[in-house]
Formats: structure tokens, C-alpha cells, sequence
């Protein structure tokens, strides 16, 4: 029979970048080998090469991935004019959406460490451009006297900081929902730029 | 010559532990063997069992000592009895005590996943101990009503992972020195927690 190359590989993609966060994450990228993301799919060595030239190539595609779906989540979004609401929805997002990801988020700080210089690039790249969600919220809700006036970059990496924590301890049917730790949030990061109420 | 087994203990001990650190903090500890830090040490891996028993023993020793320095001196500090005060000067504390230790607080937190689960307890008690400055703080304040009531928990949670996170991007010489960076935090974290002005 024939082996159908095609469908094959559909099924085995999504399992080779699910198999690699895994244990990325666990163990950490340095040492996990290509052969033991292999063995745990379940395929020859080979199967992955053919899927992905190496396992630095395996690494920054999960990261640019993990980027690039929040940036085009968050453009899907309805335009929200007060900033005050903007950040306050950014929260909510930002936690809904990663909340499931604790793998993605860790990876995603987490081996930096580990990218080549131009892939570094690439990526830190990204991150601005995520970044510049919370930082243009501050910096036009400073201008419209709505926040205090900080140091607007300093702000967003506290921010941000503080967001992702959230991945590192929350767990679904833990005390609170991911809602109720949203809200909360909410209100943490709005008090910390000095909102004030609407 | 006599080996001076003393004198030669107390160097390596110090030196060990610096490059345990650093090639930890860089490769991530699953990734690094005892016979890499033995090789970066200068010193035969015989010489490292020796001083520690395992690979987990010696990372276990790093994150309790980094913890229970940090508590130390704390304790050490002068008692500030206003919770807003007092808040304020943790800030200041834990940035000034862990910009220099970015790979300390790097495996404090990532290499939680690599401790058996005795070693885990004994770590998450000292945590929770740490982070106790901060939520103790906070339920004074907020039964003072000099902070909005908050789940102090989740507040603690939001407070140290921003505070964490300067760790990630700090260099000395940089943009901002570390007293300005603690200033900007502190007026942030009193903001989050909705701290009334004194």
C-alpha cells in the first residue's frame, strides 16, 4: 500500500510541535534531543527531519507561533477607544488566551536563552509588537490625563511580568476561575498606571 | 607537599556553586552533568561528590541558600510599621538584593520543575515565607483602609512576578539605575493595590 505522505504529515505536524513544547518545557530545550521527540511521537528520526530541517528551526517556529496567534487574535478584536478599557480588555485576553498555553508562555521566556542570534531578532521583534499593545494604551492614556504619567516601557515590562505570572499557578477548577483572576488583575494593573475612574 | 584539604575545600566549595549556577541558569539543569561542572571547575568529577552528594543536592543548596539569604536579610532590615511604607521598601530590597543575582532568581523559578517532591516542599515553604513580607503587608494595609480591599493572595502573586521580571531585563549601566527602577516599581506596586496617599 501505497503510504500516504500527505495525511501523514498533517497528523504528525501538529503532534511533533505538541510532543516538542512538552518537553521543552519540562525538561528544557538543551536537553531534549531531535531522537527523543522522535521516540515519543512515535516516528523515525528521519520522519521529524523531514518535517523540520533541526531542532533550533523546531524551537523558533513554536515561539513564532505562539506570537503571532495572539497579535492576530488581538487584531480580530473590536477597536476600544478609552484606553483605561483597551488595558482593561488587553488583561482579559491576555490571561484567557494563554491560560491553556503554560507550556507556550514558558518556552516562550524561557529559552530565549537558547536562540541564535537571528532568530533572537526575530522573535524579540514579535514580542515588541505584543508589547506595544499595553505600551501605546499607556502612553495615549497618560496623554489624555487618564494614567499617570510614568515611565511608560518600565510600566508595560511590570505589566506584562505580572500577566504572565498568572501561567505559572493557575489551574482550571483551582479557588477562582480564570475570569474572577482577570478581574482582579484588571484592577491590579489599572491601580499600578494610576487610573483614574471613569 | 601535604594537600591542604581545608584551604582547598573553601575555595572550590564557593567555586562550585558560582559555576553550578551559571551553567544551570544557561543550559537549564536536566541539560548540564555533573562531569560538565567538575571539567568547568578544574577539578576531577571525584572531587565534586566530595562536596555534594548529587546534581539535585546541589541545586536544591542553591535555591535554599538564596532563599534563606534573602530572608535573613530581611530580617536584618529595620521594622517599618506603616504597611504602605514598609511595601515601598521591600521593593527596594528585592531588586537591590537579586539584580545581581539574575541566575539565583532564574533557577529559583524555572528549575522548580526539576525538584523531587521533598526537596519542592521544603523550597515552596521557603517561598511562601518570602512572599509573606509582601501578602502580610498587604491584609495590614487593607484592614488599616490604606489598601483596597483585594484578595491579598492573588495580589501577593501579581506583586512578586512583577518584580521578578526586572531580573529578565536589568543590566547595570543601563538606561535607568536600579534605584530609579525601584522607585517607578514601588509607586507601581502601591498603585496596584490602590494605596491611599500618606
Amino acid at each position: 500500500m501505497a503510504r500516504k505522505t500527505g495525511s501523514h504529515g498533517e497528523i504528525t505536524g501538529p503532534r511533533i510541535r505538541k510532543v516538542a513544547r512538552t518537553l521543552f518545557a519540562r525538561h528544557g530545550y538543551a536537553a531534549v534531543s531531535m531522537r527523543q521527540i522522535a521516540a515519543e511521537v512515535g516516528v523515525q528520526a528521519g520522519a521529524l527531519y523531514a518535517y523540520t530541517p533541526d531542532k533550533q528551526s523546531l524551537l523558533v517556529s513554536l515561539m513564532r507561533e505562539h506570537i503571532e496567534d495572539l497579535l492576530a487574535l488581538w487584531a480580530a478584536e473590536p477597536v476600544i477607544t478609552d484606553p483605561r478599557a483597551r488595558l482593561a480588555r488587553f488583561v482579559h485576553f491576555h490571561i484567557d488566551r494563554n491560560v491553556d498555553q503554560a507550556e507556550a508562555i514558558f518556552i516562550a521566556y524561557m529559552e530565549l536563552r537558547n536562540l541564535d542570534p537571528g532568530n533572537f531578532a526575530e522573535i524579540e521583534g514579535l514580542r515588541r509588537r505584543y508589547e506595544a499593545i499595553i505600551e501605546d494604551c499607556l502612553r495615549e492614556g497618560a496623554a489624555q490625563g487618564l494614567f499617570r504619567h510614568a515611565d511608560a516601557r518600565l510600566a508595560t515590562m511590570a505589566v506584562i511580568a505580572m500577566l504572565n505570572g498568572v501561567m505559572n499557578w493557575y489551574r482550571e477548577g483551582g479557588r477562582l476561575s480564570r475570569d474572577e483572576v482577570a478581574r482582579t488583575y484588571a484592577e491590579l494593573v489599572l491601580g499600578a498606571v494610576g487610573a483614574t475612574g471613569d
